[in-house]
């Protein structure tokens, strides 16, 4: 970390600060003095220092952190790629692409169970459907709730696809026992509380990105998780909201090379949620699997003008068919 | 709503779209035929129909709507100002200035009572203080919990001042019981589960706008509250995520006129959390009265250098003394 | 175009601005009453329609464009994709993928020349170099000027490459007579006395788009050169500002499919100045192509560290052998 | 400046790379070693340092300046506030307000004497006025040109008001000689061969705001003009392209005190193209002159709704002249 300090601090003042860094923190300092201001760096983990404090300090101009403030998330210091086993047959993380596809929201047994028949036939490995749906509108349909679970283990039951499905509130952890893999939404990516709960639960989590969440902030996200003891985290990028309007928001392809290089966890790609228009979920997922994604979330609905929700960015299974087919060519010419 | 067709939509599909509309939603359809596209205009209460039903459809190009997406928290269903009543002294919303002050975190009973003190003489009407704190890092202090809403509890006993604490999680709405205005973070604006619980209280509710939230979204989640059967909502614009870096947040001045054209709510603005530097926090308080705010939360520490959380931000008691005079004496130049 | 009045709105009002929409522009008018607006439909050619001064009506409360603002450029009189022929060898945009390498800037003949030769081995099929450098800094390097115009000129000379370079100012235009593709950069989007002058030749264009520019604006500045008559124009995606720091820019991948659809023009993509770092640079591009993309421009440099200006995002030689071979052999694999 | 090198740097690469730095920049070094990096702090003059040079060294990982990159628009170079002077009566920056109104587009003689004779009865000082118009459509009126500047004299000749108005283009600079202030539009905010002759005039400049421009960057525009000797420049701000779609910019009141701590230059602020809403220019302009605004620049036209460009957001005379007051009412206020 390195500080600098104000042209005016008083030979006092800096060694009154200094003095404290070292205590508090057990770090050592080495300080160096320019034209216009004292530098200060300071040398130890630093990541328990508070960046706050020191940039309060009446005698310092800014702070700039060398060391990234997370530590169980960061490369740095888990240099392989880790990889989350979700059943005997999925794991993610290990080098090949998962597709995960099903609805925005469940609706019936036979619009579930039928849509996981037909995703599993196209080469999806996991059935993603929502139970609990987070919505804008308190007059919009918000899910079936727990009856929507009941019908998602029941398409698992069906096909022997795992199932992915979004969490909402800290009290349905135990309803979520039986679930495969746990969704944090966009939304929720900050709800510390809900994030610290997960923590210490042994489920899967993919861990979707936050409308306007930095990189950092959403590797911090992660780190909450972990922090608890839960080191099975997916991070999902969905988009992030930009100044551009045609798109619902702007996907962020190079967050998937810049979380392989700053971290080891696996990353997943969701092209239904960052298009909001079905006609680019096909080039957004080629797109993704080019850049190196180790899975995607893609939104299938059997007849998607009558989906209770977020029909315009569903495909039906016969595009689905057809999308999933080049990715996992594209995925095959990529290795070969 | 006013829904534009394709091109190539078949007089079969057009027929059995508008029939459906008509039937689900009860309104009447307006239609014209332009020379590229159709248009539908939807006539009667359009709140309840889903825009994205709409949008999912095959034939239809997009879709815009007239009447706003809330009501409750609607000016032109309510055109008289909201005022909250907060305790027999203190309205929020009446014409008058109200200013919030306090610590960031809240630390000891000398530190909260201490402030406390002080900042009612210098004008404030409410006193502020964070018991629970969200911290983007697992690792940094989250408050003093339980014993922090004690504590204020104390100077409000020593004061008189009603306090205002930061919400994070359902299970604790018990516990805020006596609080007098429970805020929700910036980071739980769209907490939808939370959101419905406070709708079931009778509390004045102080909402942090979301960090990249819309005006539209905002006062969505004002209504998610007011659909509970709670109207006592309080807007606070808290400073939006932009590409500019040189202060935290960009403070959204406009959101001020703005909201109080849309919506009857009252207005607080947050220069504190929007500059995240001490020395902005009066110029854009200023502005903010200018602009029509009906009140402010400021941040003040006895001892910012060592506060345990935000205190670049924070001002001293005595810088705060300062700026409140100024706020008062413009409040009294602008109303004379 | 659809335009919503507010309630207030006097029958005689209504009638008087509906004549003179009639009569200025030639539209026919629908109109409809709803419950609480009334709403007009202006069928007929609207582009000449100027939307702000529908805005600017006191009757009017707001105004949706149905037909899209641009013609020239726009895919809905243009169906084919246009193919902008460079040279006898090269042609943009007709369902091969070109690859433009080359430094930032041009230094001296030996790096240029040694710079297109290694490039073109490694199947670069035009060369880049800026010999005029738009830089943020009065005190940076600003290019070697028409010097680095003529050390350009020889290495095609050497090579046979094509060559793409900067312009900067009108004036300058007749200097880049010799130039096979004239660049527009990022800043210079919206000089619109630029963009009319390049109209007025026939020259190719290769459109960067603006830092914060909307698809729309994008292809409004490139109707901007197609209205002067000169419609060999291939646009630029190469990163929006965002909040996101982490990289230079955020490469808004979306917009290759969307321009796609919107219009018939060729698109490139820059991942170079997307990323600003140099190990970005491979997967950006290959999601680029995944993604559609007619073409890539690439810095390379034989001397990163050495390198005038922007040194940090190029690639050595060497690298870039290795990444366009890639790039190559995805473009085959997704065309068999 | 600061640069912090990759753990992987050897003993032989970093003695090269800091006999370099001291050699080209003259500049004194000094380094420490922390746990996982080594830290190098350069002392001296670093303003000439190119950062980008510095970035793209293999063993860099990071840099961070402490000195700003502009020296002559640096407050802490010229500590006492700049006052350009347009007039005998009209100085800007000397603690005084001063309000240019005017239409956007000059249109006729009558409308512009007529406005210019309204505003300065009003209280404005400056009459402003578009002849050349950016235009983001080139179907869209354009300005009366060299017809326009003529009928902006006769209106400067009839009530004494000093004119500001754009300019678009380097060889239109000899037309503008007789123009009291040249407006850099937001378009053209780094179209950086214009700045620099811009530089070479003795001219007023008033450099608006990018659409999307840093403070650093637009700080860097007005060194561009001021390097080539002309310290006449004003700094606009006219609103920042954001998410929020509700208004056409976000005003970035902050601006306002960031640079008067950054800057000695005055600061003016453009609320009628921040908002894009007429009904929005009061409030933003009131917050604007309690942030500490030197000036305003305000859309004023005599018949909104048939003006040729940007009614929407234009003021009446009557509305204006209400406006104007409580403006000049509120900096008496503020200055008691």
């Amino acid at each position: 970390m390195i500080i600098v300090l104000k042209p005016s601090t008083a030979p006092e003042q800096l060694l009154a600060f200094t003095e404290k860094l070292k205590n508090d923190y057990g770090v050592r300092i080495n300080r160096w003095d320019g034209v216009h201001s004292t530098v200060l760096g300071l040398i130890g983990d630093t990541t328990q220092v508070d960046i706050e404090y020191i940039e309060a300090q009446d005698i310092v101009e800014s702070v700039k952190r060398v060391q990234e403030p997370y530590k169980k998330a960061n490369r740095k210091f888990h240099p392989e790629n880790t990889a989350v086993k979700i059943s005997d047959t999925v794991t993610i993380g290990d080098g090949s692409l998962h597709i995960m596809a099903g609805p925005c929201s469940v609706e019936s047994e036979e619009q579930i169970v039928g849509i996981a028949k037909s995703v599993q036939q196209s080469g999806a490995t996991l059935l993603r459907g929502g139970a609990f749906k987070p919505r804008t509108s308190p007059y919009a349909f918000q899910g079936l709730k727990s009856a929507g679970l009941d019908l998602l283990k029941t398409a698992r039951k069906e096909t022997g696809l795992p199932i992915v499905t979004e969490i909402m509130r800290v009290s349905h952890i135990d309803m979520f026992e039986n679930v495969d893999v746990i969704q944090v939404g966009a939304r929720n990516m900050q709800n510390f509380e809900l994030l610290k709960e997960l923590g210490k639960t042994d489920k899967p989590i993919l861990l979707k990105r936050g409308l306007s969440a930095t990189i950092e902030e959403w590797l911090m996200s992660a780190e909450y998780i972990m922090a608890g003891g839960n080191d099975k985290v997916m991070l999902c990028e969905r988009g992030i909201r930009t100044y551009e309007t045609f798109t619902r928001n702007t996907l962020d392809i190079s967050a998937i090379p810049v979380i392989k290089r700053l971290s080891h966890l696996p990353v997943i790609v969701d092209p239904s949620h960052a298009a909001g228009k079905s006609w680019l979920v096909e080039p957004l997922a080629m797109a993704a699997v080019a850049a190196g994604a180790d899975g995607l979330i893609i939104e299938v609905h059997n007849d998607p003008p009558h989906a209770l929700s977020d029909g315009a960015q569903s495909l039906t299974p016969q595009q689905f068919d057809g999308v999933a087919s080049k990715l996992l060519s594209l995925k095959k010419a990529l290795t070969q």
